[in-house]
């Protein structure tokens, strides 16, 4: 059978509370006023981590999740946020985000952007600033993932709009038992998706429960 | 970082009271007085369901399992009666068992069977049968796994050889609510495992309950 190209947001952590990520993003804190050890370390402790250095790490629930990121993924779509903490117009393009010199994603990224930049390639990621609607960046995405599926990497905000849009195929939403109080909101309640998703809850011996969203 | 070769077991179906398979295996009844269908739901519902001949199908959790099926996966390990339903010498070679032309494997398949005959391939699956003890069974599958994983695709008594002998390193299985009533026994209780396993046990929406083992 011919496969569709799927949209999906995966491993994407908010907290208990309904934040993406706290306030004031700076070069140091990438989730501002919020802990990124905190939110993430339920994947950090898993076997699969692509971050992890040493052996071991669990294989229980959790590293199925971990497992999958890469699963069939052939290209990511990013806010500018998640690249780099700089709004407006680039001063240099000498600071070339994040993700170091080995980005985890492997592919072709997308970074919306009102303010473009020259792509550029950091080990098997290259990075494409792009200045359009959802729709017109996750076109050119299914084209660059040569038949495999998009990731929606986040934050909040761009997986909000491409939601507002209709765009997104599947969510697994990791809800941590951490409180972040004030930032980027991402949801008051997961019931808000209810209306066009399936959703299943399963809790994790770890304390987070993933939220899988799949279309109607 | 250099990765250990893992023995998984994945995706195994047991009946609640502790069968892989009914009584009375033949060509026409593979899992003999256990009706494989109803073993299986769970997976055939699934949109990652190899053997899926539509669109359509469940993503949420027990997707991430047959998702999961050939992740890294680089060889496998089955039983003779996980082949076909012939004991003793093999009358002929020309029946090829139970995978059509199509095996679900895509990797060498190693046969375990007092009865040795020669290799053959379908499609990208090549059978080869091996009379010898699991460790020596396992150390060929990881060589020609060449740095993959070797999946040990059952059935019961195979996958109880290799736990005998310490050799497995996960294993999901995933406990239906059908009951067997006699047949291959998998175990009493997964408690068993507990003592060389971590365990998680996971319900899913589709009555089956899901429980993940990774050595200690």
């Amino acid at each position: 059978m011919s496969r569709q190209q799927l949209l999906k947001v995966q491993n994407f952590v908010v907290s208990r509370d309904g934040f993406g990520t706290g306030e004031n993003q700076s070069l140091e804190r990438p989730f501002g006023s919020a802990d990124p050890a905190e939110l993430m370390s339920w994947a950090g402790a898993t076997a699969s981590w692509p971050n992890r250095t040493d052996p071991g790490g669990s294989r229980g629930l959790d590293d199925y999740f971990t497992r999958d990121f890469s699963h069939n993924i052939g290209a990511e779509i990013m806010g500018r946020n998640k690249f780099g903490p700089e709004r407006g117009p680039w001063v240099n393009y000498d600071w070339q985000g994040w993700w170091g010199d080995e980005p985890p994603f492997h592919t072709p990224v997308f970074v919306m952007t009102h303010h473009v930049r020259p792509s550029f390639t950091l080990s098997d990621t290259t990075f494409h600033f792009v200045d359009d609607e959802p729709a017109a960046v996750l076109r050119r995405a299914k084209e660059e993932a040569q038949g495999k599926d998009v990731r929606l990497g986040g934050g909040a905000t761009t997986i909000r709009e491409f939601l507002e849009a209709d765009l997104v195929d599947t969510l697994h939403v990791v809800v941590s038992p951490v409180k972040i109080g004030a930032g980027v909101r991402f949801w008051e309640s997961p019931d808000e998706l209810r209306d066009r998703f399936h959703l299943e809850v399963v809790p994790s011996a770890s304390g987070v429960t993933h939220h899988i969203f799949w279309r109607k």
